[in-house]
C-alpha cells in the first residue's frame, strides 16, 4: 500500500475548538526545529512563561505549558494536588466536570459531587452548603467556561467560598483563557489549566497551567509521589523553572512552542482586555442574527460565554444533515451537542482568530442558505450591532 | 514588557534528538488546521495508523501515536499494563531504564532491577536467572536503543526469554524506530513505545505506540482503572479505533499529526530497510573519521547504535568549550553525556534526515576546526567508506 501527501481542504472552524489558527502562527510553527537545550530555545521558553503570566493575569512563577493537550493539563492539576484519601468537591454542570470526577477517583481521592443542570452555572449556595457538610474537604474544582454547554460560572465567588472553607481551588479555563475575563491573582485561583486551541487560536497540543504559592507548597510537601512521572511538577519545575541549570526532563515539543509563542505575541499586541471586548462584540452580533432566525440560546444571558454559543436546534431541522451541508458546501464547521445535548444543540464557536465579523456574517448566510428562515434579515440584524456597537 | 517574533538561527542537529526535521515535514505541519472530528482528519488518522504499522513491522490493531512526547508513551505502557502489586523486571543500563523503574513504582508495582554497566547491552543470562528467581514476575521491560549510552540490546532474545517465563515484554524503541532493525511481530514484542523526533526526523511531541493481543487482553481485563484518564487506552481505543463511530476523548494535536503523516510517508518512500542501511552506512563513515582522530567509541562494535555514536572525549579537550564552539561557530549541535557520562562522553547523532554524508563530513571538519587533530585525514577516511560502501 502506498500513501500520498495530506492536503486538507481549509475549513472555517466555528465549533467548540480547535478554532481557526492565525496564519502567522502556522508560519511560526514551521520555522527550523532546534534543540530543546539550545540557549535560543531556553530564551524563548522564558518569554512564553512571561506572556502566559500576562494571559492568566498572574505573577505565579509556576506558569508554563504542559507538553500535551488540555486533558493532560487537567490531569496535571489533579495528579499533583490530590493525594490518596483527599476529599475533593467537584462542581459538575457538563462533560468536563464529569471528567474531573474521574480524575479525582483515579488518584485515590474521594469526590463529593455537586450537580447543576446542563446549561446552568455552578450554584455558589450549593457549594457553600456542601463545604459546611464536608469540613474535611481539601480541594474545590470547577469549570470556569463549560465547553459542552456554553456556560460561564462565577469563578471569583466560587474561589472565595473555597478559601473560606480552607480549600484550594482548581479551575478549568480551557475555553475561557484569552476570550473572557479571567484574573488568576485577583480571584485567588490556586491551580488552573487551559488549552491552546480555543481563544488563543493556536494549534491544539499544549496546555497552559499556573499554580499559586499554596498549591506549590502542597505539591512540594506531598507524602506520596505523584503517580505520573511525565506530569510530576516537582520534576517539570526543574526543567521549566531551572533557568541556566535546567534539568532534562522530557523533549519539549519545540515547534508547537514556537506556535504558542506567536499566539501569545498576538494576544500581547491586541491587549487582553481588547480581546475580551472583541469576543463579546462578535457574540452580540451573532446573537442578534440567530435571534432574528428565531433561534434560542441554551444559557441565560447572564451566564453566556461569548466564545461558545450553545443554541437549541430549531424544530423541523435535521442536526446531522445541516452540519454536514455546512461542512461540505461551505467548509464551515459548527459543533454538535455532547451527551444529553446530542441532536438538540449546536455549539457555534467564536474563538480567538475565528471571532470576527466576516465569520459571523458568513455563518448566518450559510445557515440561511441551508434552510433556516428569518422574518427580518438575520444579516442586517447582526450588521446593526457592528454599526452601533 | 513587549516581546517580538522568535526567529531561531537554524542548526544542524547531531545530538541525541531532536534530529534535523525534513523541510517537507515542516511544510506539511503548517497546512490549515481542521477539526479533529472532520472526516478528512479521520481519514488521515487511519493512514497514520497504517504507516506506523509498517514502521513497527506489525499488524497490531492498537498502533497509534500518543498525543504527547516519548516520556508519555513510556508512561502509557506502564500505566496501562502494570497493576498495583505486579512484579516487573526492569533491565537497566542507562538513564531510560532508570525512568522505567520510576514508572513501575509510581503505579504501585514492584520493580526487580537488573543492572548492566552503562555502555553495555542488557545481559540475557542475567534476565534468565532473575526470572527463575522471580517466577511471579508478570512483565519484563528494557530499552532497545539506549539514548544515554548508544547501546543496542538484543530485543529478540530478551523477548523470547520473557515469554518463556510467561511475562509480557515492554520495549523502549524511542531511538531505534526507523533507524535500526526492529520487527515487532517477528520478535513478539507485546508493548512498545517510540518518539517522533529521532529517526523519523519529525518534530518532537508525539509518541508512537503499539500493543499486541496479549497486552490488549491485560488492559481490558484490569481490576483497577488505569490511574491516568488521559493515557487510559480503554478510552483512547474508542477514539483512535472507533472508525466512523469514534468517541471524543481529547483534542488531537492536529498539525503535529500532519507532520507525522509526512514523516511516515518519507519512510514509506525510502523503504524501511533502505533507511536502516542508510543509518548504518553514515555511521561507518563517521566512525572511520572519528577513529582517524584517535577517538574511541564507548560501546563495543557488536552493540553500537548507528544512529547514536557515543564516544569518549579525547584527553586535553574541554567538553563544554568545544560543544559551545561547534554550536556558536558552526551552528552544529552534538550531544553531551548524561549522568555518569557527563563531561566524559559526546553523543553524536545521525538520525533520520540528519543521517547523510554532508553532515558526516561537515561534522568531522568542524571537529578538526575546533582543535581535534588527526594523523591521517579524518575526512578522507570517511569519504573512503562512501566510495567503497
Amino acid at each position: 500500500m502506498t500513501h500520498s501527501a495530506f492536503h486538507p481542504t481549509a475549513r472555517t472552524l466555528m465549533g467548540p475548538g480547535p478554532s481557526d489558527v492565525n496564519p502567522r502562527i502556522l508560519e511560526a510553527m514551521s520555522r527550523p526545529t532546534i534543540g530543546h537545550l539550545d540557549p535560543q530555545f531556553v530564551g524563548m521558553m522564558e518569554e512564553v512563561k512571561a506572556m502566559l503570566q500576562y494571559a492568566f493575569q498572574t505573577e505565579n512563577a509556576l506558569t508554563l505549558p504542559v507538553s500535551a493537550p488540555g486533558s493532560a493539563g487537567m490531569e496535571t492539576c489533579f495528579a499533583n494536588l490530590v493525594e490518596p484519601g483527599d476529599k475533593v468537591v467537584v462542581c459538575r454542570n457538563g462533560v468536563f466536570g464529569m471528567r474531573m470526577t474521574e480524575n479525582v477517583e483515579r488518584r485515590g481521592g474521594e469526590a463529593v459531587v455537586i450537580d447543576d443542570a446542563w446549561g446552568e452555572a455552578v450554584d455558589p449556595d450549593k457549594l457553600e452548603t456542601t463545604l459546611k457538610a464536608h469540613p474535611d474537604a481539601k480541594i474545590v474544582a470547577f469549570v470556569h467556561a463549560e465547553t459542552s454547554t456554553g456556560v460561564r460560572s462565577d469563578a471569583k465567588t466560587l474561589v472565595e467560598i473555597a478559601h473560606r472553607h480552607d480549600c484550594l481551588a482548581i479551575v478549568d479555563a480551557v475555553t475561557s483563557l484569552g476570550g473572557t475575563e479571567l484574573r488568576v491573582d485577583d480571584w485567588g485561583i490556586d491551580a488552573i489549566y487551559s488549552g491552546t486551541q480555543k481563544c488563543l487560536s493556536c494549534v491544539p497540543g499544549l496546555s497552559p497551567v499556573s499554580f499559586g504559592e499554596r498549591a506549590v507548597d502542597k505539591i512540594k510537601s506531598r507524602d506520596a509521589k505523584v503517580q505520573s512521572w511525565f506530569l510530576d511538577l516537582n520534576l517539570v519545575m526543574g526543567y521549566w523553572g531551572g533557568g541556566a541549570t535546567r534539568a532534562y526532563h522530557h523533549t519539549a515539543p519545540i515547534n508547537a512552542l514556537y506556535a504558542l509563542h506567536e499566539a501569545l505575541l498576538l494576544l500581547e499586541e491586541e491587549g487582553l482586555e481588547n480581546a475580551w471586548r472583541r469576543h463579546d462584540l462578535n457574540h452580540q452580533a451573532l446573537k442578534a442574527g440567530l435571534e432574528a432566525m428565531g433561534i434560542r440560546f441554551v444559557v441565560d444571558e447572564a451566564h453566556r460565554l461569548p466564545q461558545l454559543n450553545a443554541v437549541w436546534i430549531p424544530e423541523g431541522h435535521d442536526d446531522a444533515a445541516i452540519r454536514s451541508r455546512l461542512l461540505n458546501e461551505f467548509n464551515l464547521e459548527i459543533g454538535a451537542g455532547l451527551g444529553d445535548f446530542a441532536g438538540k444543540v449546536w455549539r457555534i464557536g467564536l474563538m480567538g482568530y475565528a471571532s470576527n465579523p466576516k465569520n459571523v456574517i458568513s455563518c448566518l448566510a450559510a445557515l440561511e442558505a441551508v434552510g433556516l428562515k428569518s422574518a427580518e434579515s438575520a444579516i442586517a440584524a447582526a450588521q446593526a450591532i457592528y454599526d452601533n456597537p
